[in-house]
């Protein structure tokens, strides 16, 4: 048996634009969300949430809400274990288990505006409620901190004590728990080697994922705990093993299904109310619902990061980059994290530099604790180094496309987080944005025009993948990844080019945790890369299987049978001896050669490839309101290989339209009681379809070689240029530069006016 | 790496006792069932079925019920498709794909009472009912027959045409649809050897399974045709493959979830309500229950097949069989179908014969379609089989045991069906019931003893098993077979024990069609066997992958790693070298040392040994009543090995009780008007607790070289004695031998009266 193990290049499925396979059970209603599934006997579960931004809880007496009529359970961290202090870290979620836990239900402390405090099941939404009101929680109001910078002074109110990582320079404040640093090469001489350096400093807000469906689940749990629990999440295999963690239990004994999910963008890879709610239904013994009210996500999921940075650049006056510094502040919320990292690696990946280093820290605020957030951390980084790069074009007269085409990274490279650079595409994606029509537009006044590149890493992680080949010809193929962003198309496509049948004889499902083995979170745009090739593996194992049955039925060697086109063939000096069986031939008789077929493979997946983008972005700025129009966008990002281009413009499109929304409007606002102020829609503003053009999605295919088809995550580097593409852009249009995010229409006027 | 694949001897964990899995879920209600499946916006089912026993339908007027508000869907047969009459034959089902449909709603004509005709699916199940009010069926009343000689002789009315096989002979009615003939050996100079012939004519009534749980299923299909079905079945994969064919889909797009069954006896192996609901869905556009009645499971499924049959044996006087002939008449109701082979089969498996030939003939009747009931057709056979062994014995004054020993079939027996037995407990099993106690205590006066031996083939088939390692070090069975009799605690068992960890380590779930490969139906006693045996390969594959694991961690060659007592170890020169890696030290770095470890294995099992069975009855029969009741009871029967000996002991006196049932009470009762008159379980009289003394177990355990822990189905042949034994036993008490089943107390009572 002979398989073609080179990298492939004529693609028949792959490339193709069939319809969603799960577009029908959305657009009629179907398809059921976290809130969907329902149980005989089923409770509905509130939660009590702190009203304080950081406050000692002295005491919680539930004994009323408990006696309640319809209350059948009440609990509170208490209600965790009986792990206890003991509780050991798994799973993939980078926080300590401990701060997962205690951010689901606050033990001790509150540490910020709406942290849960308690929660309620009873028989109805309305009883619960009335629970929550009869909860007596005592607090000891604390002095709070939500400001990075603030909280990284000595004398800061302390969120968390004892949690600085040894890394950390003494002298800051106890919220300063991470340090990191990266690069390599002399900074002194390369900025002395500069003509022009410009240093500047930058602030970005907290902004949310904003997914329209709020985390809900449903959790079930015998007398003898065993449990069931559906809910909407990024990862059901993680939401198994953090749970059963936090709840005492053997990760086997839990089964969790994920349903279909109205968003995530990585803020459904973090775990809030799963665990409340087995703790709910393991002391009502019943089923219990919990679904989060909209005020509810915006105070206690999410956000991103807030973040304070500097950065430094030289450039010569023909705008070749000597030497390139940054030193970045994020503050992840409450609980340590160690996002920076990710900001402090992607910050200046872009480029080919001979001396960069990056500084970073993360301090702790009286925030919600972060949730990753589409390239967690890098957005931040590079709106600062890109807005950076921008004024020294600015300064010295140079075409910013042209200076990043001057200092892009490439193969070989030594990048400035340390490895070095296989094939990438930042220079054909750059090419790509020169020749586009766009760049040569005409604008008016008030209007501007900016670019930025962008730069993500991508990951591969652990993955299991069985391929069952059905007696009719058709093939199931049993991923464990929910599908956020269209993997089951992509999944199912690499299935049917690798097997040689048509992608409509593929129907690709997301298992339970019971259903396959551990499957890493939908997240790092990992999906279509380390799935697909596990994909591709398992089919190859089932074509292995079928080249074997047709040498049975031939009476051939197995060796000298080949599979090509979606049929075994006799090769070798058998060559055209009998005519090739197909798929479907195999399939059909497989019952009487040996019972089913099936495919697997299971692995801890790498090389994948790092991915660019570039943007440009045209905008007019009002002068008299400071409201800034988005005219024309365009979007130039290297896929590897497209598999579905439908799903790959998608991505670019949406990560462009949300980093718009980080850009213009987003962010949370605390107000002078450490509270949030616009925990809604209404309030927290993101980009709707009025507020934009079409953006215009261009892919270039460079291939991964880490791939058999050459695919890269395409997933998250659109969210990472549109920050500076959009200050950039105003900078030009408005003739200011904000050095903050976001641009709201006030924050500009102001610029404009104080201009003068 | 090396496995031990020789018969396993020594066991830690099969065959102990542990608490069964699913127990605290079905004792505290949280476990679904059929109908405890919902989904949002989901529509009620009903189905209008015949008053007539045979009709044609001239027309089918829906019009009034589709016009009433609240009815979203009506459906006829002309709904099934769009394969129409071109259907062709897939799945397990031994019935023709076009006879299940055609017996899920009727084209053309009603074959029997309660034949299904139309249904409706409407927002509540009053309105159901009453739109099933406003279909108006045009029907042409047909001559029927429901009794099985009648069927045969010429000029009966016809149920079917041209259904009748190549082999059957001329000059029979065109009911008689199906012939088969076994044996070996020349029959008149045995009868002529013979100094006693005994020639007997019997019947048996048509029986149902009696499951509590009734047929019940969700259905819910999109616009683009993909659906979820939940149902209560014995093979969800069946009823894949089956609805797909019937609605035209293809298997992929049909994903069946089993939920937990509340009793199944082979009864749910068959498809009645699941095609319906899944078209009702298809032209609602909505999610579909439908849910049988009592009455409805009485009418239209099940039950097994009646039959008529003369057993006629010649015995020399110390007991020698010298010939035996049978002449099996089975009806299974108005389809064709092939049960009597079984029967035919099994007659007299359990004796070593020289001349032995047993002719089958099936006949249709007017009554409903057949379904497969614990070890069908042969319960039947046998009774007549043991029954005139029975009588030689009262003739000749010889021990019933002690005959039973001289002609019982052995290692080396050319059967009375072909193959030749490999090892086989038989002769263990008699001498076990010979040395019990039970065959010397005294009886009373009305009272007697009966014995008979029973035989069951049992079955392997097609069976694909995943076997996953957690990180924590549980281990996450996958199987695909619903869990009837304890299989989820013997599969779980088998891999704890493969595998070398506790039982509590081990979970084990139920797949659906999407999640796994194709398994057969649980039946034919497979699942233990055929299931385990792909469980004990899988856990060998997993196995495998650890010691590579374990190898590479110590940086030595994989097959100087063996696994024993659950843990990788050194072995060879290697020996001692490093300390052992337990299963859950290897699982806990698996991610770090190539990704998640599974093992698989598919495979179309074969191997499964017969299995023998001798049960012991002792009965009082009162001679003022005619009823009999059952004072002792003792079950011997071979197991090959007991994996869980508490649920081999359940199943050995579930199938004791059953045949309890039909020889004493259970039977279809067909009026004037050929409709059934006793469709409940108050004119259907099951035996209940209080009819029954303890029911007692002896295991033997005569290992099966098929399988290397021993293990034989252990399902099916317990219900294969009893009908005998009790028919032996009241011979005894009452001193009349009825030859016809079941015995109910006026048969008695009329037996002894006419004995005078």
């Amino acid at each position: 048996m002979a398989l073609d193990n080179q990298p492939k290049r004529e693609f028949k499925v792959v490339g193709t634009r069939p319809p969603r396979p799960d577009g029908v059970d959305k657009v009629t209603g179907r398809a059921q969300y976290g809130a969907d599934v329902s149980a005989p006997g089923m409770l509905v579960a509130k939660i009590l949430r702190s009203p304080h931004a950081h406050a000692e809880i002295l005491s919680i007496d539930t004994s009323a809400a408990e006696a309640l009529p319809g209350v059948k359970a009440v609990v509170t961290w208490r209600d965790f274990g009986p792990v206890g202090d003991t509780i050991i870290d798994i799973g993939e979620d980078s926080s300590p288990l401990a701060d997962i836990r205690d951010n689901c239900l606050a033990r001790g402390k509150v540490l910020y505006d709406g942290h849960a405090v308690a929660a309620v099941a009873a028989v109805s939404a309305e009883v619960a409620k009335a629970a929550l009101k009869l909860i007596k929680v005592e607090y000891r109001v604390l002095p709070y901190v939500t400001d990075v910078d603030a909280a990284m002074k000595p004398g800061a109110p302390v969120v968390l004590s004892g949690r600085v990582e040894e890394t950390v320079q003494r002298g800051m404040s106890e919220n300063v728990t991470h340090y990191c640093e990266f690069g390599h090469g002399d900074l002194e001489s390369g900025f002395e080697a500069a003509d022009v350096v410009v240093e500047r400093s930058f602030t970005t807000a907290a902004t949310h994922q904003g997914y329209i469906e709020p985390h809900a689940c449903l959790a079930s749990m015998t007398a003898d705990g065993k449990a069931d629990l559906w809910c909407c999440t990024q990862g059901q295999y993680n939401v198994r093993s953090v749970c059963a963690e936090i709840l005492g239990m053997e990760a086997s004994q839990l089964r969790v299904t994920a349903s279909e999910i109205g968003g995530g963008f990585g803020g459904k890879t973090s775990i809030f109310i799963e665990p409340v709610a087995l703790a709910l239904s393991r002391k009502a013994g019943r089923p219990v619902k919990l679904v989060m009210t909209r005020d509810e996500v915006f105070k206690a999921t999410g956000p991103t990061v807030s973040t304070s940075m500097d950065v430094k650049i030289g450039m010569t006056k023909d705008g070749r980059i000597t030497a390139a510094s940054s030193h970045l502040r994020y503050s992840g919320g409450a609980f340590p994290n160690a996002t920076v990292d990710m900001g402090a690696q992607a910050a200046f990946a872009a480029y080919d530099l001979k001396a960069v280093r990056t500084f970073g820290w993360n301090a702790l605020t009286n925030r919600p604790k972060e949730s990753a957030y589409r390239a967690p951390g890098a957005p931040q980084a590079i709106y600062a180094v890109e807005s950076v790069i921008d004024e020294l074009c600015q300064k010295l007269n140079l075409d910013p496309l042209e200076v990043r085409l001057k200092n892009a990274a490439k193969k070989g490279t030594r990048s400035s987080y340390g490895p070095t650079f296989d094939d990438i595409g930042l220079i054909a994606t750059l090419e790509a944005a020169k020749a586009h029509p766009h760049l040569k537009a005409p604008l008016g006044p008030n209007q501007g025009r900016g670019i930025s590149a962008g730069f993500w890493f991508n990951f591969g992680g652990n993955t299991c993948v069985t391929l069952n080949i059905n007696t009719d010809g058709t093939v199931s193929v049993t991923e464990g990844n929910p599908d956020i962003g269209g993997s089951r198309a992509s999944i199912g496509m690499m299935a049917a080019e690798e097997l040689g049948v048509p992608f409509e004889k593929v129907r690709t499902i997301v298992a339970d945790t019971a259903s396959l083995g551990h499957n890493d979170i939908t997240d790092g745009s990992r999906v279509t890369f380390a799935v697909g090739l596990a994909t591709i593996k398992a089919a190859r194992d089932a074509i292995q299987k079928m080249c074997r049955r047709a040498a049975a039925i031939w009476g051939i060697d197995e060796e000298a049978v080949e599979w090509v086109d979606g049929a075994a063939r006799p090769s070798g000096p058998n060559a055209g001896q009998f005519p090739p069986l197909t798929l479907a031939e195999i399939a059909a008789v497989s019952f009487q050669t040996g019972g089913p077929i099936a495919g697997h493979h299971e692995f801890n997946a790498d090389g994948a490839g790092v991915s660019f983008g570039v943007h440009i972005a045209d905008v007019e700025v009002d002068p008299d309101t400071g409201a800034t129009k988005v005219l024309r966008y365009t979007v130039f990002q290297d896929a590897g290989k497209a598999v579905h281009p439908d799903y790959v413009e998608g991505q670019m499109q949406g990560g462009a339209v949300q980093g718009i929304g980080w850009a213009l409007n987003e962010e949370y606002i605390y107000g002078a009681d450490g509270r949030l102020q616009n925990a809604g829609f209404l309030d927290y503003r993101i980009p709707v379809a009025s507020d934009l053009p079409m953006i215009d999605a261009v892919i270039l295919e460079i291939p991964n070689p880490g791939h058999p088809y050459g695919v890269r995550g395409v997933g998250e580097t659109g969210i990472v240029p549109p920050l500076a593409a959009l200050s950039n852009a105003v900078s030009r249009a408005a003739g200011v530069r904000l050095n903050r995010l976001p641009m709201s229409p006030p924050r500009v006027l102001e610029a404009i006016l104080s201009k003068g």
